[in-house]
């Protein structure tokens, strides 16, 4: 009789199940409005379109052999070819020897920590930043440095004191992330890059939701800005940035595929290790998302956007109108994110338990996107899932909820406050 | 200008691309016979039985919008309940709190270095092991103990030898494994799982081919073996063996399906490694795969059989008319490799470069399956994919390679001979 799980390693040891995983349960409950997912609406899947792409694939006879076999560890060439257009086309001087598909850009950020991350290797990240990406690089057991945000983007002060006191890369949205919605600003993103060469980290961009902007022209992408750069004009191996994407919003996430976008000499790491990891992605998949994209990516990115955009004015509104004035959030330029922030003493856990008891109203707490576990009076919105019927109604009942809890934390101030007092 | 490379972790520099995956070119040489791709045959994919499945689920509302959504990092409900019938019929007593999905075993494999092992942690192969194993494990810097094997099976005296010091696990393919082909008997299973439970080492056995065996009834398999035993009757969580499975060699390998079962304590963990890696596998690939395992597998794998099997004998056939004596090889019970051991000063990666080059004939040299670099006067040969009329002309080529390059070792021996005498 051995206990298998005293024999884990320490990486082993220390993963935890997702906090924000246990909160779906509480979603499915008999008129429950949620703002907890974080998935893309399924209404707006484009489904002709792929249903059209794999029966093309599965009547041809050379194509759909080709889709059920073992394939290359780099990916699909066809789609690989896809992608390189398409961050051309955004300004960034790729080339197919640096694209490594992955399974969505998940993937991506676990192949990257796998490759640099020692453990005690300091890795920069955002407070808050992605729960997916510190779960995807905890396993390689490294120490957080965390540079706050606010309401405009990144503290660039303290961003440059991490900075200079070295890390193997920093992680980073800069367009409307998940989950605090912020878009770093033209002369953010070049400051970043201008300590990132000056201090030798590498920055990692997570571009997930970058297609779901609401703006109609984009901000230049860190790999743009980064290979446009006279220190990264002497060859392509200099370049500071690696940038992980996905179709998963722009397309469907349950086909799993993305990319990384490294240096050659780290791509050919990355298809090692993508080999070594599970082989390949998945072929079909792979094929009908790269018949699908080019067929529609353009249009269907349109059509996303505007839904959503509608999505996010509605919960504007309802938050302007219901939320009590100690209540702050940001407007986010894409993506299905809105970020609050409660009054200083509120905790979001104990509003998400009140909010769900009382208003049968779900959403996410802000500290478990908090590397240093701070953050406890933050929460996260999503837009993106929730009936548009329902944001206004939903929103009302947040608000009950959150003036019940202040009014509860009013109750028990004095008694903190005489607390405070006493020596 | 900084260098990335040099910022790589241990287990990044460590990695080497596939030896393998070099010889492919050669195989599409006009006129070439391979026997190197160990990929399953195309012409016996269940194309019918997977287009009519995706067109089911893409032509039902509920289920679409499934295939196509997030899904649940330990894999789709339906399809995980199916592995758990699968195994309960072949007397494995698995729960569904013991079954993860993951894209192929390789990555089961991967999941269970990372959840187990720690640099320098010794992992006990057999020689000569999978190579994608060594790959998977690879990245966690173990250090590998090595037992050899014979015709009959594997050396359990090296094997207690090797248990007696310790190790995280061993990594055994009890059915005609790649590359060996060898079929471990009754008496050496139960004999592993004794000194598995007496030196208290953990049995990782990977059945990917188990489900292409020739012979009309199945060896137990080592969970089966596992739990019948009166020391795992006591509770689930005390069995001493992990299995990973996969439909890669059962239905199709593109869409990334397989298994991995796992005591429920291990499972958890697992299931939070899959979520760290990439969220979960391929939603409509699960689907497909559920669909058209239960609609058709017992059914087609009686199919495959028969399709191997017939091409065995052929390349069987053809070996013992055509390889010089002093060439020996073994009979395998499934799968789709054979194993051929040179007489001893031959090498196998130079015999490989005169016989593409004089023979247009391609095979795969043995050592890179040795994790201790050894058997280098071995090779395996596949009998999958090549086409039937192509057997016995490629084993003719291969012969007449194999005698050149003896009559070329019996010119230089007498020089070595010589040599071996000066003092």
């Amino acid at each position: 009789m051995t206990d298998w799980t005293s024999r884990f390693a320490a990486r082993g040891q220390a993963l935890k199940p997702s906090a924000i995983r246990a909160t779906a349960k509480f979603a499915e409950q008999p008129g429950a409005i949620s703002f907890a997912s974080g998935s893309p609406n399924p209404s707006l899947f484009p489904y002709d379109a792929i249903t059209q792409a794999m029966t093309a694939i599965m009547a041809d006879p050379r194509r759909r052999g080709e889709a059920l076999q073992y394939g290359a560890s780099e990916g699909y060439r066809p789609l690989r070819e896809f992608i390189e257009r398409y961050l051309r086309d955004a300004g960034a001087q790729v080339a197919l020897d640096m694209i490594t598909v992955t399974n969505g850009s998940q993937q991506a950020l676990e192949f990257l920590a796998k490759l640099f991350v020692e453990p005690g290797d300091r890795i920069v990240v955002t407070n808050p930043t992605y729960l997916g990406a510190l779960q995807a690089f905890g396993l390689f057991e490294p120490v957080y440095a965390c540079v706050p945000t606010h309401q405009a983007g990144i503290d660039l002060e303290a961003l440059e004191r991490e900075f200079s006191q070295g890390a193997k890369f920093m992680y980073l949205m800069p367009d409307f992330g998940n989950p605090s919605g912020i878009t770093l600003s033209l002369e953010e993103r070049l400051k970043v890059l201008e300590l990132s060469r000056r201090h030798k980290v590498l920055i990692v961009e997570d571009q997930a939701y970058e297609q779901l902007r609401f703006a109609p022209k984009a901000l230049p992408s860190m790999p743009a800005l980064d290979t446009s750069h006279p220190a990264g004009s002497s060859g392509r191996s200099t370049v500071n940035v690696i940038h992980a994407g996905t179709f998963s919003k722009s397309l469907v996430p349950g086909l799993r595929v993305g990319w990384v976008v490294a240096p050659p000499a780290v791509t050919q790491k990355l298809v090692s290790i993508k080999q070594a990891s599970d082989l390949h992605g998945g072929q079909l998949n792979q094929m009908i998302v790269h018949d699908v994209a080019t067929a529609i990516l353009r249009d269907h990115t349109e059509r996303l956007r505007g839904a959503y955009r509608r999505r996010r004015d509605l919960m504007l509104r309802a938050l302007a109108r219901h939320m009590p004035q100690e209540v702050a959030w940001n407007e986010p330029g894409g993506g299905m994110f809105v970020w609050l922030s409660l009054p200083a003493p509120l905790d979001a856990a104990e509003l998400q338990m009140r909010a769900i008891r009382d208003e049968n109203v779900v959403f996410v707490p802000g500290a478990p996107f908090f590397a240093d576990s701070s953050g406890k009076a933050t929460l996260r919105l999503s837009f993106s899932s929730v009936a548009e019927d329902a944001i206004a109604p939903g929103i009302e009942r947040l608000a009950r909820a959150v003036r019940a809890a202040m009014a509860a934390e009013g109750e028990a101030a004095p008694v903190a406050a005489a607390r405070a007092r006493s020596p």
